[in-house]
């Protein structure tokens, strides 16, 4: 059983797109789902990969997520668009939304996309990856629940709130960072009490609110932003931008209204798209070469840019496939053959 | 010498601005240079108030900003605003664009100000303040010098590149955050190396690169971003949003042109504004009712918002005055006699 299945790309595709279909989603969903699910599992993040698709099967048969709403974009020729995904998953949502985003601040220089009354589960650079591929740079953000204390505080408040941001880099793919504004995922310290490890100081707190390096205390208690107070002003910013002001959910609110951190989250987001080209109109140099000279310094000196490890699983899968271990294999067919009786 | 001067906001500010026009900035300059030096002395924010004239006309007397270029507003009707500070103070450049990017704010949704060609040494939080009294959300961002190491390298490459947001509050102070994208300001690890006082560990690294502890290894290495990889990916967004992209230095070109860091750069600077009722049209709620919420429970969980202690001398010195020290007034006395002499 420790055979390894390499799939094309195209096929795994084929596959998780036909289970969310048998889970009654409608076929723009399971195509939009099916997108990130598999570049996940395309760029070897495997936390975003094919192991999502029980959340989306559990977060549906809670009745948590609709199932077939279509995404209506309301668009008044402001630089702002919205997007109200009516209680679908975001991914579709971002797809209707993205191309006029970019076409957007392509004419105005600069542009949002807000989407409402969405259900999240996805990581954010496949959306700021879209937008860099349509020329724009890109920065996104959205809450989530309630698992993190403010800097000095005690108590879980903000989300995990990633914010990731994309520049579009000519023959390669783009300059791209996107990370969670708590110190360590929830998944992280979750992978330290299974190996029975102790946390690193500074992640967490207890549920008195005291500094703790117990994972298990860690999940009944908080974790910390990253950063200390600056950090945790992100967060806060990243709240009041894509909650209170888009007329969404805060990550508090979301937790109240979902009473569970095992179901997706349901949210909305804002994403900016700026567009170098208007940006640097009438200005000396090319903006994107003189990004390049920058990134070039970066590299030059030993450091990384991110998402180098995903690019480089990319380039691996894309020219080899997609490996699942046994495992994995077994719990894709296993979701095929049970669909919605395969989550509980 | 002891004795402390008491001076009102009014007194202080007619001494400063008239330094200044002594010094040879035109009206408009002096004025808006006077107005951010003394909002530094009113907040208790000394390394950003009287402290700072000395630096401003260091730079003037080294013929490196301009005293009295008009800003020139390039406004073609986008979300883009443009102010050409043709090589003046940035201050006088931002006064000009503000109220036009907070009423195009208001029209879009969403809106830029680029300034290009300043010379800038203040806070950003003057100005996400200035915007927040018009009613809308701030974001401000520029690059600096290249005294900060990307993650992972050796060498001084990204700036202190600070990042400051504002969002408006009904009836009392924004939530305002500023900071450095650097562990630490420059001037902290000046204030250790005087004390003769080690630096907390992960602060910089020496002139080969290695992690120190010694504020004058520190000085002649390069300082450390805050947050690990998360805060050197922000900072290189400020590079690309702020300077690539808006056709002005980048930090590592900015200490190039100047060759030193004992005189305040040139370079451009980002500003977006946020129309909270427009993002918020037609949703539930009240955006900043939410927000009020949100501020609610990070101060009863025990934490603090940004800013307070700012607030707090704010409060002090708008109904006490504002306190010099023997040393301060001697000082100022002594840039009123002199002028441009009292600086080499």
């Amino acid at each position: 059983m420790n055979e390894t299945v390499v799939l094309s790309i195209e096929a795994l595709s084929g596959r998780v797109e036909a289970i969310f279909r048998k889970a009654g989603l409608s076929s723009t969903h399971a195509a939009a789902l099916s997108r990130v699910i598999v570049a996940g599992e395309r760029d070897g993040c495997k936390s975003h990969g094919i192991y999502r698709i029980e959340g989306c099967l559990r977060t549906l048969k809670a009745g948590k997520v609709s199932a077939d709403a279509e995404p209506v974009l309301d668009d008044d020729g402001t630089a702002v668009l919205r997007v109200a995904a009516g209680g679908g998953f975001s991914c579709a949502a971002f797809e209707l939304g993205a191309p006029i985003l970019a076409e957007r601040a392509k004419r105005l220089g600069l542009a949002a996309l807000v989407i409402n009354d969405c259900t999240h589960f996805s990581a954010l650079w496949p959306e700021v990856e879209v937008l860099t591929g349509m020329g724009v740079a890109a920065l996104a953000m959205c809450p989530s629940y309630s698992t993190v204390a403010p800097a000095g505080g005690t108590r879980p408040l903000l989300g995990t709130n990633p914010m990731a941001f994309g520049w579009p880099r000519r023959g390669q793919p783009p300059y791209v960072f996107d990370f969670a504004t708590s110190v360590a995922a929830r998944g992280e310290i979750e992978l330290h009490r299974r190996a029975g490890r102790p946390l690193p100081e500074g992640w967490a707190l207890d549920a008195e609110g005291r500094p703790t390096t117990g994972p298990e205390a860690a999940l009944a208690g908080a974790m910390l932003p990253f950063g200390g107070h600056k950090g945790s002003a992100i967060s806060t910013m990243i709240e009041l931008l894509a909650g209170a002001m888009i007329g969404d959910l805060t990550s508090s609110e979301a937790l109240d209204v979902l009473g569970s951190t095992a179901l997706a989250p349901r949210h909305g987001e804002l994403i900016l798209a700026f567009s170098p080209e208007r940006f640097a109109a009438g200005r000396p140099g090319d903006p994107f070469q003189r990004a390049e000279t920058l990134f070039e310094a970066i590299v030059g000196q030993g450091a990384r840019l991110p998402s180098q490890r995903r690019f480089a699983a990319r380039r691996r899968t894309m020219a080899e496939g997609i490996a699942l271990t046994a495992a994995e294999a077994d719990q894709l067919q296993r979701l095929e053959a049970l669909g919605m009786d395969a989550v509980s």
